[in-house]
């Protein structure tokens, strides 16, 4: 036997009572049976974005939340800034290029945060941009970007959306949607929300709405315009996956239960004891100005792979953390404190990092000398 | 306590243990515990879909895989065959259109199997044509077309594929891909695959692998490249839905233990103890040439509102088969026969038909006569 400790950034482990809800007998989506957990789902996820707007939920992954979010609102040929300062940042561009729409980089170095002022330049410059993309929670880096500050940008400017990737943001740290003046808040199933991956999220302003009708990029499977339609009426346009919706209703309970602030707290303490239990044992962290909530890279010390260090938490302590993507991999890992987590998963991947490392033959600081840290921060509740 | 049947064509009840294996503490997709998964499923589903090729499954409804058979395989201008004969022959229109892609409706009265010369005839007169689509088994109606006759005719033309939409006909009929010339075969989970919704499933030809690359139809989520790409290494492009392929991996086990020879046989008689139990109350099938062998639907008789009685079936019975769609809606009601399905599936929906009409006035024929035509094709094993 060897106990398994699932800390990546998605899929984030699911607790045990959204597991059993989601293996109850099958029910059909268009019966009576569902239409109450439409309702709480529609009237919780307003709760969980901070919106009083629909949030949409399509059976796909992140992913399909971040195709949405271009294909819904802008037409080829429209330009946008695309915030890119990670694995996910990316993807803004490659999106956009399917779509034939043209996406202004504003390239940030892995690690870094997004220097505000530089999209504002290229905003006040430039009338036609019709969307700012960005990641509240880069998670390939372990970095925020400030999204209150880049929703001043774009808050009174109407035909200019800012639309945010949260997928391991959303429910982890605030991102009130109505009051901050988020147009598209985007969020996946398998990270804060306790869920098996298989479902996304995209909450849509007033402003996005109007844009919706005139953006010209085709879709059909994501049209979110037709999903509100049949939400409004407490239906799904497509057949929903039905077990996830259930254990969403679950996880949205549990959730409630706790109340966004104290979520907020409990992820902003998990993550302080992590980055200071890794500094205390003498490594790391890889977030230069503002650090995710969610996910913590630890840069790896010199003359250690991170690569072998990943390894060797699972091989050695049944701990699947996440290894470094593309020019990171071996340069860094990553430890996710994000969802279904609290104090002692964080002592958990403390102490791992620091017995795998020990055993590895690192000396720069003794067993325990992290763990210690991470503890004077947990003991402040 | 009332027990609950579900007899709907989709989501069709999840075996016990299928459900179970779904409650299993969540895995990382990335981690070496998922490979195992990934390679039987693969291996499992050329199986099912009779191909040598790989089989692209994604997250998303069946939808999704409608749209993945247009968006990858055409160019906006492309111009189709679109059979239309139901609810579901329509949609090909709305993606065709979504897409800048030209459909040639081949229009087939609701209830009718399409008209293979008329195909045929349109084939040899516009050489451009690059597509035929169409259902194997239209579930809005109860009506299988003849894929094998449709094959025939696009397999020898290099730059035309048959596209068949499969999802209430594959794992219930014969559908041969590489045998009989399939270009893109789709399917859903939640049909008789045995699963929850929220995964589609496509199989494409080598042929169709060709087209995918001069194909200029934006895609991104659900381009099948880059999915195949990744599950040629044993992984996928975007997070999967882990639990639902979990879950996969347990149903495609268990129909490898049944074999798709008993497979069909079972779906065929029981379909055919449906349509003969419900002949035997006096009722009318609705399809005219070719059943659906995973969904019947039936006419509702003279008199009686077909709303009624599938409200009755669930309010009454705990019945949950379906109503029609659109102009059928009140004019016939859906049994389901598909997946998880066996003998005493469709004594209950006889006999609760019988007894919900009975008690709705219904005198043309006595309790148990529809009952014992079922019986009697059921007794043959």
């Amino acid at each position: 036997m060897k106990k398994q400790y699932l800390l990546a950034p998605g899929p984030t482990p699911v607790p045990p009572e959204v597991l059993l809800a989601m293996s109850r007998s099958i029910i059909h989506h268009r019966s009576p049976d569902f239409i109450p957990i439409i309702q709480q789902v529609r009237s919780d996820l307003k709760w969980l974005f901070q919106t009083s707007q629909e949030v949409i939920t399509v059976a796909g992954s992140g992913t399909a939340g971040m195709e949405a979010s271009i294909s819904n609102f802008m037409s080829p040929g429209d330009k946008i800034i695309a915030i890119n300062g990670g694995k996910f940042g990316e993807r803004w561009l490659k999106i956009a290029q399917a779509f034939g729409v043209l996406p202004v980089e504003v390239k940030v170095n892995w690690g870094e945060s997004v220097d505000v002022n530089i999209v504002a330049g290229l905003l006040a410059k430039d009338p036609s941009i019709r969307g700012v993309y960005v990641q509240a929670s880069e998670t390939s880096t372990g970095v925020a970007h400030d999204v209150k500050k880049l929703a001043e940008l774009t808050k009174d400017r109407e035909n200019t959306i800012l639309v945010v990737d949260a997928i391991t943001a959303l429910g982890v740290t605030n991102l009130p949607m109505d009051a901050w003046g988020i147009d598209v808040l985007i969020t996946g199933s398998q990270k804060a929300l306790m869920l098996p991956p298989g479902l996304a999220f995209i909450g849509v302003s007033e402003k996005a709405w109007k844009l919706q009708s005139m953006a010209k990029c085709p879709r059909f499977y994501l049209d979110l315009k037709r999903e509100r339609d049949n939400l409004l009426k407490d239906s799904n346009a497509w057949t929903p996956a039905v077990t996830l919706w259930i254990g969403l209703s679950e996880s949205l309970k549990m959730m409630k239960g706790e109340g966004l602030e104290k979520i907020f707290a409990r992820h902003s303490r998990l993550a302080k004891a992590t980055r200071e239990g890794i500094k205390g044992f003498g490594l790391e962290v890889f977030a230069k100005h503002i650090s995710s909530e969610a996910v913590t890279a630890v840069v790896a010390p010199e003359g250690f792979d991170g690569e072998a260090i990943y390894k060797n938490l699972r091989n050695q302590y049944g701990i699947t953390a996440a290894g470094g993507q593309d020019h990171l991999k071996g340069k860094v890992f990553r430890l996710s404190h994000m969802g279904y987590s609290d104090v002692f998963d964080i002592i958990t991947a403390v102490s791992g990092v620091e017995m795998v490392l020990t055993r590895m033959g690192y000396k720069n600081k003794p067993l325990g000398s992290g763990v210690a840290k991470a503890q004077e921060i947990l003991i402040q509740e």
